[in-house]
């Protein structure tokens, strides 16, 4: 079986024995970890409800063709055996941790829906050449511990564990002891190294914007993910009595953050842009007291674009912007982080367009908003994602959700694309 | 002695048995209570380093004709006694508490010119008619308990205590456990109610402002202290994901805030009013992260003015700029506060005049930026205030300074004002 001639039609049947039922109730099982009552779901990245659900998901797969395998970053992935162990595998997945207060999908769905295409091989007795394996990586978020997706971007880069371990979370536990704590809750998983090769990496995941559900479509191809930069800016003016100050007399730090975040938001607008995003997320005043002019602030710039030279103009604008207000107080920019436009890899599109074509449902190609693991994946192997539709494009809430009709197409449009690259 | 025609020359002699070694020597030895590397000093209300300052106090005056009271809300006076036990004292004092971070005067400086009258009129040998008193008011400053001015507003108006009692700190320290710490550190003084008449009201106090050292005055006779409203703006907007939600589809809250803030700023600059003070001293934004929209915006106004209708007028303003931004967010404006401005007794004002011109320094008249515990004594008797300049307008801060001629020149003028209304 499985000669190249017929994987289209062998892809169509394992894809037909996706089980809606199934699916979708380990999506419930899994949410119930962290589960709040209003629906939100709390489990940030390593934390004992995170390592419960592990302990979960491990449980879900025992047979003799499965293999449990756990990495440096405590990056867990199952492992079902193709016939040519010498071959690199396909991988997908995603991540299971979520903010502070998540919704139940997020990357969760990414994992279920990799779950579920293990279950569908199974139904239809489909032996790969190349392993499947379904990857639960450390970390995304990044809520907990900073930055996020640790787990993936160490995978691409294992130098970069180095530096996560000292992180501490606000309540002063480091990541490395998490991390510690992460590999003992799975010890039948096999211990090894960080990175390698992977044939291709698809990552299912929800939207998580309105773009979709505006255009009726159930799938989405995502064939990039935006570039971005990350700004701190910190104003410094002179702290002094709110009573006492004449209004001439002032180096009031919070006057000047506030019309410089209102400039950006102005300039931003007048671009007139439709791609591009611009976002001051964080302000902080110090001292911060009603009767008390600020001596500093600090506040966060979020700028992406999909094309770089976009992400260049804008650091122009701000500059611009931040210089008009150069004399009553002074301010310094510093770069964050930054991260030029991905581009996924055609090959890995071209079985998604397959793949989804095959399902029948309305779909569309689009750009991603967010950062997800598939971005420092695709650093290192042919990597895609696909999307479904987010209801209200609503996530990292309660109200977080997709019509099940959605969860599973991306499930049966998953299973034919993995089935495909793995016999070939 | 002590005829009614003898006043001006007997307050003459008083005054100039003011000791400009014994006063700044007082004025050090407290600022050792809460004194940092820095220069600054950290003595909140009713803290341990704030109580042991009030114990030290207390050892200073321990003669006969002297005696230390405390009242419910630990407002703690030392009195000393007058030939007419009959009259209603005259009252002298300010507070010893600090910001997190103050200067070594501020109130401070109130007290210990207080006191250095009450040592002036011993080495004078002058009996008074009426009692003085020199009062250390509690919690003036309102950083570790809100609001400000606890001691001296239930002093004016008792039943405001009740609401005081409850008040935590941001540790969970409640008020009335921490006024009950300091009503058991002086164990010795008299315990009483809440408010007594007096007389008059006479408090001295650094100008916390930069008026007086630009003109060169080294005294200032304050005649008023200006009005305030004080307002909470609340902003709603939508939390959303700052990498996939298109700028027109946002209702970003922190943005809107940002607008209205530089708005309002814009708008007071607009009035070209001297008199005018605006200030937004803190700003707070849910959830403050750098890759979500802002849900919420709390900020604060503080906008002062020695007119009423100006505080009238900016109150139009404010509802004016705010309303521009309805539609994308919602808002809401909470009165937090509001003091009419405070107009000082035109008697007290006129001995104060005398006394400054006795000291024969350079003296102007001017209004009060800053609030004071003169403020609620004006509810309750004839007050006014005496200001010595602040260099360079400094003050909460560890280089809030008044040259010691300036210091001295004030504890003069007090003596002679004192003794002229403890002689009538």
């Amino acid at each position: 079986m499985n000669s190249h001639q017929d994987v289209p039609a062998l892809a169509s049947r394992a894809m037909a024995c996706v089980n809606s039922e199934r699916l979708i109730n380990m999506q419930r099982q899994l949410a119930s970890f962290g589960m709040r009552s209003d629906g939100g779901v709390s489990r940030e990245a390593l934390t004992p409800t995170e390592q419960q659900a592990r302990q979960w998901l491990f449980s879900l797969f025992a047979g003799s063709q499965y293999q449990w395998v756990i990495d440096d970053a405590a990056n867990l992935l199952v492992r079902r055996a193709g016939t040519c162990p010498e071959l690199a595998p396909v991988m997908t997945g995603s991540h299971i941790d979520t903010q502070p207060v998540g919704g139940w999908l997020d990357g969760a769905y990414g994992v279920m829906a990799g779950l579920e295409v293990l279950h569908a091989l199974d139904d239809a007795g489909f032996q790969t050449r190349r392993a499947i394996e379904v990857m639960v990586w450390t970390n995304e978020e990044g809520s907990r511990f900073s930055p996020g997706a640790m787990g993936s971007s160490a995978f691409s880069q294992p130098d970069r564990l180095l530096g996560f371990l000292a992180v501490k979370d606000n309540s002063g536990h480091q990541f490395e002891t998490a991390r510690d704590a992460a590999l003992q809750a799975t010890p039948a998983a096999q211990r090894t190294p960080l990175g390698h090769p992977v044939h291709a990496y698809i990552e299912a995941h929800i939207e998580q914007g309105p773009v979709m559900e505006r255009g009726g479509y159930s799938l989405g191809i995502v064939s990039s993910i935006q570039g971005v930069r990350w700004y701190e800016v910190t104003v410094h003016g002179n702290s002094a009595h709110a009573g006492t100050t004449p209004l001439n007399a002032r180096q009031d730090a919070l006057l000047t953050a506030a019309t410089m975040v209102s400039q950006l938001g102005a300039a931003a607008a007048d671009r007139n842009d439709d791609a591009l995003r611009l976002t001051v997320g964080w302000f902080e005043v110090t001292p911060g007291s009603i009767n008390t002019i600020a001596e500093r602030v600090t506040f966060s710039i979020d700028v992406r674009h999909p094309q770089e030279s976009e992400l260049v103009a804008m650091q122009g604008v701000l500059d611009r912007v931040l210089v008009r207000h150069q004399g009553t107080c002074t301010h310094e920019v510093r770069l964050l982080m930054q991260r030029s436009p991905t581009k996924f890899d055609d090959h890995v599109l071209s079985v998604l367009s397959s793949a989804v074509a095959a399902t029948g449902v309305p779909h569309c190609r689009l750009g991603s908003g967010a950062f997800h693991d598939a971005m420092y994946l695709a650093d290192c192997c042919p990597a895609a994602m696909l999307f479904v539709p987010s209801i209200h494009g609503i996530s990292h809430n309660a109200a977080e959700n997709t019509d099940s009709v959605d969860l599973v197409a991306g499930a049966r449009a998953l299973t034919f694309a993995l089935a495909t690259l793995a016999c070939n």
